[in-house]
């Protein structure tokens, strides 16, 4: 015998977006050392750790030195004291309850929303908005759910939902059938979101299809309009359907500090095979009591404080300053002439580019013009093309500063 | 359509080991709450984490607090001051060198031995020592490269390599060919290990059939012999067929912190059906990068902190520990005349039933007459059947209380 590698993941496109953006970026500075380069392109926040977070942080971290307060193997899914609070804080308030097992506690949405197509069986056709957080799709690849990447730069086998300028950026339901459907709403990249009503359209058909929608919340703490739902829960019918990744790293600046969860209502069941009705929060749990072993208890604690009056009212300041840079960056495209979607309810601005650029022209266009460094919305899925993204995660002061330089471009 | 389930997941045996443990211990204490019940069943640490350790943790939350010492996202793979002083401190004294990009940092040994698998196709055999940490057979199983469980307690597809009292718990080359070989050494449930020489016929057998070794040193720690290898890569040729597993958990105490390294060599090559000759470790970069984001920065420093002097010296301490308990265990076992392995370079004492008596009823005899609770070794596979495992993290109290309960009985 010869031992095999799964070959699927040859079917992966080596150069990997942020890879290439950071290329260009180093070799237009290598090239130009006196330039002050401001990097508005990948989606990492820079303001610290709220101090009741520190606080909460280091007061697990002296726990876990003596004795009696010594934390060792926890629950896989998380503490209770974790679920309790983002069930009573996060969900209660919109009408919505759990109970704590339909909680998944992790180190990351990334993970969750790449490890959660492991409990799906392999013959699912899945469905994606275009342009798309990539994990979405390489990770379904890697499993084998679909053909090599076409020349149209879509895999064979996965439904795209374009969202673009032309729909207003709201994704038709696929006219193909399809079992899963990923949503993210706030969007990345887009930045737009989806109203309620727009919403229930997709759980009416996941109702009607026995289909499954995997919604990724993780921008859910940058919505500041109306209408706009925080969760798919808000949805009738959505417990039956949907399960719901959400995050610390844009809420509370967790994204080197790594907690974020999972909602699997144990309302969704799925016949098998055998006729055997099978719980997927049973699955997940399944999945994780297997290969995870829970967060680590200093992290929990800390993600718990941001649920303190102190602690909410630091981590909106934070919010309330990214909001304020996407604000800006948004309007001064727009007063610029050029159409400007998101950075209402999400820390991404989505700019079309002028007519005749593409997505890379004008990513090099800012990075040499104006030494701003964006990404370039092709790099999301083909209807990405012709887009550019810009996110409000810098400094007031760069984030102005960047867009009186490209304001004073002409296209 | 509709959507269909993971069915392998269902292949899967529901009443968890521990679980089973728990449910006897509890349902006992409820019906005796007088009596004091010693656990010393499940592996879990009770030291406290070293001061050093408290100490960088603590700094590292500190600088997550102001913003020009935050941490936003890492690289996936770890950041390279742990990979250095892993590669420094562990490969280096042994003879072996590595590049940083071999070393990958994790949230446990348990999520790697669990993902692993992954990055091989699905028609490759595996073989596992039996008795056997359940993760690797479970996560094969669910990933479909098993049948059912069969009448015997082993998974159709899987080629087993008993380890009992009869071959010394050297596990015998597979009779039939296989592809991936999971070995675990110091083993875990067993407490036995295999000599330089030992090891070597594995190495070779991968060399010479091409078939990769994933070595789980989770235990290394403990090793206080001459001629038990540390690592597998002080065998010669390994770094061609060997990845290694290994793990701050018991090292350090980081069960409930979260801290572990897989090492994938770029030496490891395996010739893809179009001919391409893929290296193991792109492919483990890829499902990093894609479904991972990296462990907590201030975790990756506390882990740090363990190769300064004065960490060593504290964790040593700690070990010395749990080596005086299992010394303990075994010694007792022995002097009351059963067969007794494991204890020397593991906390795991394997100690061999009375005659006529199972694993379940040991378990039993032990829980109701001293009050003490054990793990099965039937829970670890079928050869585990007619032993029992002790672990020493228990405090030297109540490990002396418990070992003094049971050489009162007579069997």
């Amino acid at each position: 015998m010869v031992v095999k590698i799964n070959e699927n993941y040859l079917l992966i496109q080596n150069s990997y977006l942020f890879v290439e953006v950071e290329r260009r970026a180093n070799k237009y500075q290598e090239e130009n050392p006196d330039k002050n380069i401001i990097k508005m392109g990948i989606g990492d926040v820079t303001k610290p750790l709220a101090k009741t977070v520190v606080k909460a942080f280091k007061d697990a971290v002296e726990e876990m030195g003596h004795s009696d307060t010594f934390h060792g193997y926890g629950p896989e899914q998380g503490y209770d004291f974790l679920q309790k609070a983002i069930i009573d804080n996060e969900f209660k308030p919109l009408g919505v309850n759990f109970d704590l097992d339909e909680v998944f506690i992790s180190d990351g949405a990334k993970c969750d929303t790449g490890n959660i197509q492991e409990i799906f069986g392999i013959d699912n056709t899945i469905a994606v908005t275009d342009p798309v957080y990539p994990v979405y799709v390489d990770t379904n690849v890697m499993a084998g759910r679909t053909g090599p990447i076409m020349d149209n730069g879509m895999f064979e086998g996965i439904v795209y939902l374009p969202c673009t300028e032309e729909n207003d950026f709201v994704p038709e339901l696929p006219k193909e059938p399809v079992d899963i459907i990923y949503l993210c709403f706030p969007n990345n990249p887009t930045g737009e979101t989806l109203t309620k009503e727009q919403l229930t359209v997709f759980v009416n058909y996941a109702i009607e299809n026995d289909a499954i929608i995997l919604f990724d919340a993780a921008y859910e703490c940058f919505i500041q309009e109306e209408d706009v739902p925080h969760s798919i829960y808000e949805i009738p019918g959505a417990k039956k359907v949907a399960i719901e990744f959400r995050s610390y790293s844009k809420t509370a600046g967790f994204t080197g500090t790594r907690c974020a969860y999972t909602i699997v209502p144990k309302d969704i069941e799925i016949t098998a095979s055998n006729k055997e009705i099978v719980k997927l929060n049973d699955l997940w749990n399944r999945r994780q009591t297997t290969k995870f072993n829970g967060v680590s208890y200093p992290v929990q604690r800390a993600a718990e404080s941001i649920y303190t009056e102190q602690g909410q009212k630091e981590i909106k300041e934070n919010l309330a300053y990214y909001n304020e840079n996407a604000k800006l960056i948004r309007e001064s495209f727009l007063k610029m002439g050029l159409n400007t979607y998101g950075g209402v309810n999400s820390p991404y601005v989505w700019v079309k580019t002028p007519e005749g650029v593409d997505s890379w022209k004008f990513f090099d266009i800012l990075l040499e013009e104006a030494n701003v460094v964006g990404t370039p919305g092709s790099g999301f899925g083909p209807s990405g093309e012709g887009y550019l993204r810009l996110t409000a995660f810098n400094t007031h002061e760069n984030t102005k500063e960047a867009m009186d330089r490209i304001s004073k471009l002409s296209f």
